[in-house]
């Protein structure tokens, strides 16, 4: 991983909010319009992409082509790009593309940073409710509109007490779907149809557990970096590295990650 | 049903608003806030109230006693109120206590005015985004920060290219889920976890059918009047009048609407 200066973390913050704030008027211009460019990325079923989506990130990498060309880029719609300085940033415009289409502002705007063994800042853009969840360097915070206020996680000892996020109720295969409920079962409460928002929640301390399979490296590490820097856990099922996707745990306490973490492999 | 002359439909308009107005700075001082005073309703699983609630409902009651004294009120946390002008006021201070404990945006204040035979007027209101959707007297409108437009529901010919919301996948029964799931297995998308702000979200043509089970009254006059009068429709799952909760089907298309009911009821 590289030195980095806290000239250089001030700089990386900042090219960060300038990225997502680049995002927010595009997003919004898509989003709810009846004309919103529906692309349809699988032949079979319903995977949507939007020209929002594509128009975001083009925007976005042509900011880090001026700010900081020789960082690489791990983004949805276009290749990667290989940089030099051990950092990458991984983009995904709008994370939650079916909320997105369907009006409910629980979609996102996703970006991470990657200094080799996961990233270490992250946002969660929420345009609609003029929300962004940032975390980076051992802090994190909230704005809302103009008010900014430190979040962190909150304690949770047992499961019986924990609200627990997923997306979609088939979670992914039929033997992770079982696994998920297991430890929905466990615990006080279950809810769905979140998307990133969900993770953006537990780093604000009002829900425990997030736990969703099938996540790719560009959806996962944006929300990464603001639960880590908020104070959260985020493992594999696991309990080893994230950052990659796949089957993701994220939990405000570790008492809660471990419980369900053996109810997730027994 | 009361004859509604303009001045007294003017009237009740803007009673209404003011009930919603009044909801709005008590139900954000209490979301989002560690201390939010939860109470729960039942002994056993999980049916949370807030002190918001309450709190909402005695001031909204506090207005309708000082300006339409002889109105009957039916509420979600007192007893009815019998009235003597055939217009009841029909009140759910915050539909959706899980997204409100849980933080998540998709809440909402229900405001409806029954005439008898079912809602003239409905309001869901959404403090947190500051989005209003109003429908009243033939007219629907979406108020967002300081802008209104007018909204109307969409047009969707086949079930195969609907947009369909619930809030839990369990939905109620086995039998009701294992109907929903005859619809929905015909549907382009399916969404959990909207509460209230999915008929919102139909009245506004962003989504096509809603389907519940299990409502009561007071949770489904205010979103009925607003897609009502956003030229959708809403009926239990035989197809008749559904202002007393129950089943519950709504859609912006009579096409969609009828096809799911031949599912629903198959």
């Amino acid at each position: 991983m590289p030195k980095l200066s806290n000239s250089l973390k001030a700089e990386l913050q900042d090219v960060a909010h300038a990225l997502a704030d680049a995002a927010r008027p595009i997003a919004l211009q898509y989003f709810r319009n009846p004309d919103q460019g529906l692309e349809n990325k699988l032949e079979r079923g319903f995977d949507p992409v939007t020209v929002a989506d594509k128009s975001i990130e083009r925007e976005m990498r042509r900011i880090l082509a001026a700010r900081r060309p020789d960082d690489g880029i791990m983004g949805e719609e276009y290749a990667d790009t290989v940089g030099t300085t051990g950092l990458t940033w991984v983009l995904d415009p709008i994370d939650g593309t079916r909320s997105f289409i369907s009006g409910t502002p629980t979609w996102g705007v996703l970006i991470g940073l990657n200094a080799g063994a996961g990233p270490v800042l992250g946002i969660v853009d929420q345009p609609f409710t003029a929300e962004r969840f940032w975390g980076g360097f051992g802090q994190a915070s909230w704005t809302h509109l103009d008010q900014t206020h430190d979040i962190a996680v909150r304690e949770c000892a047992t499961l019986s007490n924990a609200v627990l996020f997923t997306t979609m109720p088939e979670v992914g295969t039929i033997a992770e779907a079982a696994a998920f409920q297991r430890v929905s079962y466990e615990c006080k409460l279950t809810r769905y149809g979140t998307d990133c928002y969900a993770y953006a929640l537990l780093a604000a301390g009002n829900i425990d557990l997030v736990i969703e399979a099938g996540l790719n490296a560009f959806d996962t590490q944006g929300p990464m970096g603001v639960v880590q820097n908020a104070g959260g856990i985020v493992t594999d099922w696991q309990g080893g590295p994230a950052h990659q996707g796949g089957q993701v745990i994220a939990a405000g306490d570790p008492r809660t990650h471990e419980q369900a973490l053996v109810l997730l492999n027994s």
